[in-house]
């Protein structure tokens, strides 16, 4: 998933684009979603899903070439652990996907006419909030690594079938991402989090990811090894 | 996407039937949506958004190996500017398309008995519905030409799931194509636009699409070159 | 789309289960959708959308392969004018799918603990029925003359994504095809079917039939023949 | 669907972690889709039904290549009829695919704060429900044996697909699995089913699948042989 022929400027450029369209589609689904939804927060969130995981197969088709479409700092940390960029490129990935977060939620408040900063009261806390972001976490960092490893043209349609499930299987609606975690905090809306949720999310996010690279580094090791 | 082994007759009717039939896919389902969703638009968009996006899917597949199922005049547009057509095919390919789609407007009226010349009143004014189509095209310009670069195969159900998100995500729910809003506004059901509304967006819609085509330019060009 | 490699008996077999399948689950998922819908039409025709979808998608995947998976008498009809079965063979597939079909409405009503002869009161008449009919069926036709030629290893997906956003578009629902008509007068159910409409239903399909073979006749053809 | 160059600890812990995610979106989703679905269990079964067919294509997708991705033991059996795995191996993946089913319903139980044990009172009993299953099974089993046959590049995607629609076609809502029906048994939540009902559930399950074994045998023969 990494593309040498593009230089590093379009790279971060193509993290930071697409990681500002997923929030946009995130954060703007969710107001939709929530005023057109006449109180259902059944059909709020199903707007929510289909508009998420239709955005991602979109964007990681279109950016997976250029910088590998990681838009999540997990994701990225976890392709650094394996060698595949270094700690340095990392850190600007990370950067680049959390400043694309925030723009994508200043633009969805925009074109809704929201007031463009805001901060959530939505607090998501406790234990099993905790552990719904380290399963999904888990669960989207091993759809990644035995992806790639077995069908690479099937990530983008993975990744976003995965998530589209995530968002209705775990209790927190699968954030399992810090860059978009930190963003969504920024936002009053549907799909907003209390700042004082977002430390508790980004360490459970870390939990799983790790769990899920060190489990499937074991699990798609072949016998011949 | 261009075809030289087929006429030039049959490439513009390609057009006009694809983009015909698109329009009586999004003003049929509208029309269906709102007469079996007991006033919950959100169960009517759901139902646009489902007809909507299947219909691309399945219209830029039959069309596309015809005329390119551009079947929206500012792609053809961006598409000329890259010297994919000349600028006398590409008036051709927008009159086609706007006489489809006017066709596919009262083909739809025509299906559910209601009378087939109609103006719309829905007024979608205001900066946030105009941001909402500069950010609706240029996402539908950008999916074009990131897709058509890296995995051309995939365009059609790019196309149809980028849609998809955009219906959700926009506040206007992204018409982003001058044909489709001028054939809109001759409906005065669910997916109508009020004549008034119908240059600002497509001003807004030009816009996104010439931003896409300047970013992406410099972002699609490899390091080598 | 035909295949010598299996006997006679196993190709009429495979319309036979396969047309089956395909009315167990538009007449299931029809009485599901209305039992679990709490009255909303809209609700009770999207889980209702889904099933018919997905279903086909599948069933032309497994039958495709043995007989083509017509499913339909106009799309065996269609193809015999194209030369690709005898009109005797022909025959032979429209009284399988027939013969299916109905099974496939039993099996249906057994599932749901209803009586199993039934007959529809759900009158579908007028000319904005049957005109959707033959809109539907024309681009059913459509459809399948041009993925088959340009993609036909998508054909199975194409004709779910049509059938799902056909019915929505349409105000008939799309039936467009008269197996399935015949076999659904038979279910006074959600999807059911007065049998006094039937000849409308099935009047309309033909023409709509015999004008998609015309019409993508001309436009198929390449500028070189 | 085997792969020898897995040891057979890495193809049992594919299944168990597989069945456990299955599990663990089921139960999940049905949850969440009954908590916000205000009542309409049209919308729970929806939300319950995306997230099954998604989870399940990115399963089989994940684990197919290491273990085969059965994640159900009819399915195990008719492969072991089939001389895919020997009766050992197929009881120590039946085995796996319980132990891993009861694991994903604990994970979803803490994930949504509930009580770990439970067992439900949803009694699901009489001679609809029992054919339903039987049609339900035969339909999986049939999905699998034709599809591996001529495309089995689309399993995962196939059974997806086919699942979504037996969620609504059928009067039980689709288990076809044995294991999911013992571990669905000890959830008290939308999903479950009283133990009372899981024998009658198993036995038809097993009909179901054999009986498609003996039809798609002779089906899928070619003529030459």
């Amino acid at each position: 998933m990494m593309s040498p022929q593009f230089t590093k400027a379009r790279r971060l450029a193509s993290e930071a684009i697409g990681t500002a369209f997923l929030l946009a589609a995130i954060v703007g689904s969710g107001i939709m979603g929530e005023n057109l939804s006449g109180g259902s927060m059944a059909l709020a969130l199903l707007a929510n899903t289909l508009a998420t995981a239709a955005a991602l197969v979109v964007l990681i088709t279109m950016f997976g070439p250029i910088s590998g479409a990681h838009f999540n700092p997990v994701v990225t940390l976890v392709l650094a652990l394996r060698g595949e960029l270094t700690a340095r490129l990392a850190i600007l990935y990370s950067v680049a996907q959390t400043g694309g977060a925030i723009m994508g939620v200043l633009v969805a408040h925009a074109m809704f006419g929201e007031p463009p900063f805001q901060l959530s009261d939505k607090l998501r806390d406790g234990s099993a909030q905790a552990l719904s972001e380290s399963v999904a976490t888990f669960g989207l960092v091993a759809t990644i690594l035995a992806i790639m490893r077995f069908k690479p043209d099937f990530i983008a349609t993975g990744v976003g079938l995965y998530i589209a499930a995530a968002y209705w299987f775990t209790a927190s609606t699968s954030f399992a991402n810090p860059a978009v975690t930190i963003a969504r905090s920024m936002s009053s809306t549907f799909s907003g989090i209390a700042p004082a949720s977002v430390s508790i999310f980004i360490g459970s996010q870390l939990i799983g990811a790790i769990a899920a690279f060190v489990v499937f580094r074991w699990l798609l090791r072949e016998a011949e090894e």
